[in-house]
């Protein structure tokens, strides 16, 4: 038979970062591609006390269909964090449970995105955003990030010019460039959207990964109405069990449980409650701390190593925080061509090309620091610095 | 500000089955409204002892960010599955594990249906699949469901009218009205939708929950080309780790690869080795065994209560199998005014109108025995029975 599918589907990039995945599965790669927390520091052991506790204690409320909106208890764990951390009152009525921040970007995408509704996203972009967002066949409109944020100007013109249903934007670590929204440039964005009828899609999934300098707030503060955030317990736990959450405005939150409920009924409740057993009973600060701290010895340890090895007219950023940090090759050289060369010499990132929605980024790469080991990172760096000097020549 | 939604949003149907389940929250009616399996079934035991299992010998497995195919060994178990079960060879690189049947549903929806595309569905039919599909925006044509199946010369004209991109059924016990495929309407089914391209999405949520008589081949069988089927845990495990899967032909699934990496990159792991773990070390005949042996026992105090309290213009199904049974009023009788007359009653079913895709079954009840103990069943059907005499004077 001949199979049809939806239009939407002929619009979908086919994700470069599987592709390349699929590469670096050869155990002899060094591979700086992926997007993976350090698995040492997952807490083995709190979680297999914890699940042992949910499924003696309440293992029918952890094995029975159940509330679209999540595991309450969890949801208000979510809201008082918010309160402490940041002083945001969210209460959980506001807070739906989702597998992931990948489903939430979908979930955003379903209740917001007709076909050619122009959406506005960071260049370079998260490219899980770029995926979820494309399957809804949006125009998007790239806004430039300088080193401290957004090209507000650029911003201001798209949201003059095209009233874009959200903006898609991760003020703290950004992946794939590892910058940071400085506190001007949150306030600028806030004030910018607030009165205007374009939501902020406020991705936070590595707000907690700082480990230089001090928490900022986070933008949503700036435009309460027009803000909705993104959270995710898979950099600050664990990934595999798919957990994150979306906060909206009660408007907008009634729209995403229609959609969640076609989606998938609700997120795994067992999980649910593995996690809120393990955050009612383990230190969670303490538990941030060792993933901070490993992680600011891993950045500090390939940005040294970018220092020795890498060309002088490579330039890189120096993150805060997260998992990644973004390096661009002087004008004219290709990260492609970077890749494949860099690939003989069996290490591996990400090209920029993928994040850009409009066909830039040629002379970029992403680094991801948090799943390799200090060894790795220098001899990888190393290699890498040998393959641009050959492409530099 | 103003919120603007998709229009896509504009167009799904609220669940009416949620409202339903909110107003039953109150723990004295006696509901047989639901779909919930029978909690007193659940393996709790063996799954906490498969979760230590997992957790110890495999952690970062479980619990690391993993392929969007799903978990190797699960859908091993599940190719087997096929073989033993219905001696059909679907290999493990065809099945892609879902957030149960729901998800499966919305991939289907978004690989297949663009705005205005005719989907052909059973009626009344499934309410999750017709929620799904909405969201789609799909130009529904429903099949009329007949005691053995569809109405053959009805699915026949609309594939020649209309040729639909699919046509979604539930051949076992099907929800809500709880009749089965005949042997022979499967192979019509089959031979009339080969060589056409429309799809044939079989959703066997059920088809493990046979109490009476043979089971009978998957319509499968005879469209392999044109087969996709859905499978789902949360009957014969537990709903509360939303895992299922779908079975489809290569092409398709490599967009239903696509679209589930979109939509929340894979499913929970960590449940995924928890199941299999579970199906490896367990005795899951002796499990089937008895959820259909308590299934048929709430089944036939159900009918037999009925028999003695319905009054006779009243007609019901008499399922083999499943969870469900469905009972049609007289004509001009509302099943909506019998759920008000019902509720005051302290006893709540689903009025027929919400699985109609053209607006009928304003006559038709499905009724649910699986969650519901049999004294719990007897007094709510005679309940049900006096509200029903007295609408019917």
């Amino acid at each position: 038979m001949a199979y049809r599918f939806a239009a939407r589907m002929g619009k979908t990039p086919r994700s470069f970062i599987r592709e390349i995945l699929r590469v670096t599965k050869d155990r002899s790669i060094i591979s700086f591609a992926g997007g993976l927390p350090n698995p040492a520091l997952f807490p083995v052991d709190a979680i297999k006390e914890a699940a042992i506790d949910v499924l003696t204690e309440k293992p029918t409320e952890a094995l029975q269909y159940s509330t679209t909106e999540g595991y309450l208890p969890l949801r208000e764990w979510i809201s008082e964090r918010y309160q402490k951390r940041a002083g945001l009152s969210i209460p959980p009525e506001n807070i739906l449970i989702t597998n992931g921040s990948q489903q939430s970007l979908d979930l955003i995408g379903k209740i917001c995105i007709d076909k050619k509704s122009p959406v506005a996203i960071e260049k370079p972009g998260y490219l899980g955003a770029i995926q979820a967002f494309s399957l809804y066949e949006p125009q998007f409109h790239p806004v430039g990030l300088e080193l401290d944020g957004p090209d507000i100007a650029c911003l201001e013109e798209i949201v003059r010019r095209y009233s874009p249903q959200i903006f898609y934007g991760v003020p703290n670590f950004q992946n794939p460039s590892g910058i940071t929204y400085s506190d001007e440039k949150r306030r600028e964005v806030g004030e910018m959207l607030s009165g205007t009828d374009t939501l902020f899609i406020e991705d936070d999934a590595y707000g907690e990964l700082r480990f230089r300098g001090d928490d900022l707030p986070l933008v949503h503060q700036f435009l309460p109405e027009n803000g909705i955030i993104l959270g995710s317990f898979s950099k600050i736990i664990a990934p595999g069990m798919r957990m994150g959450w979306i906060a909206a405005p009660q408007e907008i939150y009634e729209k995403l449980i229609t959609a969640k409920q076609a989606s998938d009924l609700h997120s795994n409740y067992l999980s649910q409650l593995i996690i809120h057993q393990f955050l009612a009973s383990h230190d969670i600060e303490s538990h941030l701390r060792l993933i901070r701290d490993s992680y600011r010895r891993q950045r500090d340890c390939m940005v040294k190593a970018m220092e020795e090895f890498f060309p002088q007219e490579v330039t890189f950023t120096r993150p805060d925080g997260g998992m990644f940090l973004w390096a661009t090759l002087p004008d004219g050289i290709s990260s492609i061509d970077l890749f494949e060369l860099a690939i003989r010499k069996k290490v591996a990132f990400v090209p920029g090309n993928p994040f850009y929605t409009d066909g830039g980024g040629s002379s970029s790469l992403r680094l991801n620091y948090s799943n390799a080991d200090p060894d790795s990172i220098i001899e990888g760096i190393r290699r890498l610095g040998e393959a641009m000097k050959s492409l530099i020549g």
